[in-house]
């Protein structure tokens, strides 16, 4: 059985005014996922269980490898076909095994997936390298409406509402989508803000929702490069921070067209990429 | 040229009760680093410039390739050496290519490079099997004395004095080392966690100062596993933090016997695996 998103350990509590108390502390799950293609092993990473197949699908759309819920055959759990291969007593499924089966029109090229690889073969990546291959793989979207400030502002307490796991635990981030009327149209909370945004963009894949014109897309912490990279994959015209953004996120986003705007919080925000509507 | 740690960029500040302000803010600088070790690249890995051979250093170290300063050779900077084998006019050099020569006695194996890897290899990585690979390749460090809260509540404010990127972009995260007497031996910033640690461990590695037993790392935000696992592979025995730890970061500690510190702010802390000096 998959392990739940929080879960209680026990805890020392020092505080310098009252001693030492013990208590139960709820944290965030943190376990391993492994991610097959066809039953090809193709990435392990550290997630928060629940919403696999969410995140499976969202994966392998933000790198690129699917563009549709038609290139999904299937998303299957497979770790009693492992049990049924090997010669030892069936271990206990952990729901940590998941292969997902293409459709046989996607080429699957695992060279695909090398832009966070240890190689064995020399690829003279360099940042400008990175962002010309990735333009040229993810062009421009069609001209989505920006929003407006007044919109985004009411953004982050819509986003707040659905993070249960962050206010049990202070320690997952969350990403969530929303249309053009401050709609939040689906939310997930990750111990990787990766993982988050995956999740949701790979609900939206499942749905047949992607490329996703006319969308902002909120996340709770940082921007990255490479989450201005994932939410290219996934059409989004519009990402949003409550935080800070790199310099390899604000370039990435002037260079693609997306709005990005950062430290939206507190009736206030930064735009660093794109405009708003007045 | 490297770049520098932060940058300004124009950005236009909206704010609902005062209107648009167009000004420049500083942000982190982020850009991929290539990690060659002898000549064949092995990993990019998004970074804040700066400390690169620290950087280098400490991340094979902290990935377990080598354990001492010895184990190295030379770290170089390796864009000339491109530009001589390219038939293209040479590029100017970005400092975004390191090549770590190791030592004749050092045996590189790349496989022991694959817990993050896209691979193409079946690899069967499950959350026991991690934790025990790692138990085992890290064998428990001497007991160490483990500090008292009075000492640890003295440490972030100390760490926070020495992190001027976050100070003026909010964007970057630091590590910091101190001795058992709460004295800041070093510490760094980036726009990663991971790269921070890698860091200061490196810069630890180069001063032939590994295992560092008796020393505290502090790290600015939330500890995973994979930080848990870093520290653990420098041989710090106890690893603090500003924010919340995983559940798995938790076990993992608990199973080398490693003090693991959360949520240490405003005098207060939990204390997740081991105990404190009273």
């Amino acid at each position: 059985m998959p392990l739940p998103a929080t879960q209680l350990f026990p805890v020392e509590r020092h505080s310098l005014a009252g001693g030492v108390e013990q208590r139960d502390d709820p944290l965030a799950t943190e376990e391993p996922l492994e991610l097959r293609v066809n039953g090809r092993s193709v990435a392990v990473v550290m997630r928060t269980p629940g919403h696999d197949r969410e995140l499976a699908a969202g994966f392998l759309a933000t790198e690129g490898v699917i563009r549709d819920a038609r290139d999904i055959l299937d998303i299957v759990p497979c770790e009693f076909q492992r049990a049924a291969d090997s010669t030892d007593s069936a271990p206990p499924p952990t729901g940590n095994v998941w292969d997902v089966l293409l459709a046989p029109h996607v080429t699957f090229d695992l060279a695909r997936l090398t832009r966070h690889v240890f190689t064995s073969s020399s690829c003279g990546l360099c940042g400008k390298a990175t962002i010309d291959a990735v333009r040229a793989e993810f062009p421009p979207q069609p001209p989505s409406p920006p929003p407006s400030a007044a919109l985004l502002s009411t953004l982050p307490a819509r986003l707040r509402a659905a993070q249960p796991g962050f206010s049990l635990t202070g320690g997952l981030h969350a990403s969530g989508l929303f249309d053009l009327a401050g709609q939040l149209l689906v939310a997930r909370e990750d111990v990787g803000r990766h993982n988050a945004l995956d999740k949701v963009v790979g609900h939206a894949l499942l749905a047949s929702q992607l490329p996703l014109a006319g969308r902002i897309l909120l996340v709770s912490g940082r921007v990255s490069f490479e989450l201005v990279q994932k939410s290219l994959a996934a059409g989004i015209p519009c990402l949003a921070a409550i935080s800070a953004p790199t310099t390899a996120a604000v370039a990435l986003a002037r260079e693609t067209g997306q709005t990005l705007v950062g430290f939206l919080r507190d009736g206030r925000m930064n735009v660093y990429a794109g405009t708003l509507t007045p």
